[in-house]
């Protein structure tokens, strides 16, 4: 690789209403709304020194507009740039001013079809973790991961590892040794992107990191009082795959947001990953509890990059199985 | 009233294995084994001053043998015969030395049905509240309460309130207006006894407390670590009645218990009882999870003070709702 | 006794700028107001289902007017006046209506010269327990004890003890047997009311119940975040008297407030109380910490029912040792 | 840089009494013990997958033999050499199989020096991270950084920084703007290695991470009971610098080692180091207490790479100051 992604750094969604949205991710999750201009809100966690990591845009589309990666350099733009171009993938500037606290910005499909964004600057905002009189709801530290349903897994696999250079912490196989799910990192973290075989390209979720267990015990507590309890969608409970203390939320939109808390440091590159059989009973959630159907079900949609149209998807290559142990 | 019911004190359970009941209660849950002598393990919690609160007696037929409360003094115990017998419920002594540990007893069955014991001197054992080089697993503290399934919740209610001097903490009604579910006690937590509308008489559950909601979440931990991940079968969540964050756990035999943290004082005679309405959302558990239906349709039998026979159950009086809103 | 003393309920203390004790109370530390109305603010946990458990005056002269305790019947207050004045003790009437939210109360002295108020009738407000939307700072619960220096701790135990129907929990003795401090409760807690050997008499500090412990972490950074750091006099740690984990602050006035979280059930009349001897050394703070020397020194002055003037104090009189033991 | 040096991954401390030590580092302090060979036993964290990352030899004198990094490649340790070897500085090689479960590694003694260690290979161990019935004591997770007095921090900051390739996350200045303290780091947490203003080079103390703050409450609780309160030095608090919730403890033969919970990710390599001022007051603990004398007096000795004697010391070139600020 002659570039460096360092993380997942931002997603950006349509939203129909949005204080409606507002109110859930600010009042209920405890987000910090860094600002409000043009139809957008952008907010952050309480670790986060950049301007933001979640964009809600007023809409009457809803859907997903982009996964953003952080890169090391402004370089590092052009040269994954040359990549997606000589892959055949379709890429677009985006130039710097033209999306509020960010530079310039190469927008792509990656081969699974999920637009994805890569920048280098973005603007700073101070990092409040040392302004505990400013911790509510799930006291929200800083992104952590987002998970994709794509139809041929082992493809998206190939060209994170191979050409993005992400590393492999976890994977799921099927009886045929095929890889059904995988998680996949350049942070040190279990992981930055994480795919499952299904009806895709679609976002599975985007999730968030706690500081500790009772955060987001405490975060159910919020939801329930506010009025928001039909929100919590699986959870709390333990994943056998990363170890997270999880909680899956439904946003007022659909969209769903894991909270997450208590996986491991992925710095070794000598670490071998971790490789789950779909018959292993260890598989499924580490204390047994099962996942409602809509968690295996419901998806959301991506934007084309240009079009701003929902992207079409196709089935999954491998048979379908209730995946129940994905995470 | 002429005597004072202290508190729940211990439950008699009947096991078929005593080594495999006791890997469950000790190294999973963390309780602490005071001795095994004659059959019968004798277990208490970390903040317990007694001998035990839970005996398992090793018996080939399975069933609860006895509810045991503590009363104030001797003397206490011949004016509570003296209420069973006006009242016409079988009532019978076990002398000082034929129960373990444990004064002398009476026996009697309740106006349900319920096989009640109650005792006023049991040996001490050390409080070991600051050895917490023992804590482990659950890191149980002391017993909290039981909850039976009766038939007629109303005669139930009324017999503990008037006649055994309980105050009533929460209850849930019909749309008629009746009591479905009450929760009662003698000690100042939110209950010592619940009962519930449901074939009965019948064991729901027994409890413990626990420190902190933290030793909830580890104790799902190392139950899924040792194994035990299908005995978990609801939770961890909080409940609208009580405010107490749960779990419900299945032990070897089929026995539910449950693990708790975090309800209020009750010392106050003047507190209202809170009504919660069976078409209250809110009834519901706070988060918004379902139970499974194991959670409403199975519970554990009594055994009668004298045969030794299960006592025989009868249809409830109201008409059976899917039980939902009950703790 | 011939009456039944429920609760320590409410401490009432004069403060110099009610707007600096409100921001302290209720924006740091979670306190909920429930009203300010002439010149008082009236603050509450978020478990207390009664009008308020702390009064804060405006007033140039600082000092405690009252420690309340709740009786459980109105004919309470008159045989507790009997018994006051049988004793010789001062008493004196307050009636419904002149302490705002109160029926009428009984303000004595005690022995030791302690304002103390007993009162049946306080009005209801609405327990919060479960809005956990309005959770912040250390998550204030309950009102849980009082303690208070005087000059002869048996004087004031036996008074207690004998005369109001308190139980001990636990007790510090001196070499020569005598007690040097004392933990005495009503409601099923370790203590309503402590007394340390100390000039006096003049308050120690009072004490709040937290949650859980993460409570009272969270509570210290919140604390630093809005510029009270230099608030903190003593812990977090652990104490061996009670097992409770702990913090002592001082509020803006210099009044010591305790927040509290861990001690155990006092339900249990055969409990032996636990006596503690001035030369163990788990005496101490249980992980070993020493205190500063002003939580040894500084204390805050009662003042007089009817003179409303700083109450005289005496001399200790067991020989003056550094106290580390005390909780 | 043409190496890349990814973490601290051991230190090797002779100490007085295997068995003394291991009691405390296992039984009270919940690190797992790999295995026990020749003298030497060899201990990890609950995350850790390596064979070790703490090695305790039994030795008649005091001293840090080794602080060992890991490398990505093994032809880094020949560039590593090369480096040490153009700065003049003592080399020598270890070959694999001489110390037990590591590859062959490189022994250093850096610019101020520190006996480092380089190696590339380590034996694999389970990782235990669900394991959560072997979890006790602080459930020491993984190793996560050592800090060293050093009498001229600038030196060995520039070293770190510019030959070695570390990025500093937070540093302390004098009001002449000097380097008093820094944090540096290669994993993507605050620190592997510290430094600070002193008499050296000695180690100040070695850290490990926990899952969570009350692992960090419940270690000082199990020390207690195990008769360990006197190891106790310092905490628990919350650091201004680096955000950690901290514990410091001496170890049996004077070692100071930190328990350590709650720092934040440092992926992003256009964060600015953050600068904490000697007259800032928020370059104290966080919290506002006071750290005890033997916390800025009390130091562990390096021995020589060649010699296995004590490092001789210098006197630090900034004027001393009581550096309250130092984590």
């Amino acid at each position: 690789m002659n570039f460096n992604i360092i993380r997942i750094a931002r997603t950006v969604l349509n939203v129909k209403d949005l204080n409606r949205s507002k109110d859930f991710y600010v009042k209920a999750l405890g987000m910090i709304e860094t600002e409000t201009k043009d139809d957008c809100v952008y907010l952050r966690g309480l670790e986060e020194h950049t301007h933001h990591s979640l964009v809600l845009k007023k809409s009457e589309k809803l859907g997903v507009q982009a996964l953003g990666y952080k890169v090391e350099k402004e370089e590092d733009l052009e040269r994954i740039e040359e990549l997606f171009k000589s892959k055949g993938l379709k890429t677009k500037w985006v130039e710097k001013g033209k999306q509020h606290a960010l530079g310039r910005a190469l927008h792509v499909h990656d081969v699974s079809g999920i637009p994805l964004e890569f920048f280098c600057e973005i603007e700073k905002a101070e990092r409040l973790i040392q302004r505990y009189d400013l911790y509510s709801g799930a006291r929200i530290q800083r992104i952590d991961h987002v998970n994709c349903a794509v139809p041929d897994v082992e493809k998206a696999y190939d060209f994170f590892i191979n050409e993005l250079g992400f590393a492999c912490s976890e994977y799921t196989t099927t009886e045929e040794n095929r890889i059904w799910a995988a998680w996949l990192h350049r942070k040190q973290t279990v992981h930055d992107q994480a795919f499952m075989n299904g009806e895709g390209p679609r976002l599975h979720h985007f999730a968030y990191w706690l500081p500790d267990p009772l955060a987001l015990i405490h975060c159910c507590d919020v939801l329930a009082s506010l009025g928001y309890a039909e929100n919590i969608e699986r959870g709390p409970a333990r994943h056998g795959l990363s170890n997270a203390f999880f909680l899956y939320l439904r946003d007022p939109d659909g969209y769903r947001i894991e909270l997450y808390n208590g996986d491991y440091l992925t710095s070794d590159n000598d670490f071998e990953p971790v490789r789950w059989d779909l018959n292993d009973p260890r598989r499924q959630t580490f204390w047994g509890a099962k996942a409602p159907d809509s968690w295996f079900n419901e998806t959301s949609p991506f934007l084309d990059i240009e079009t701003n149209e929902e992207i079409s998807t196709k089935q999954p290559n491998l048979a379908q199985r209730k995946p129940e142990f994905v995470i």
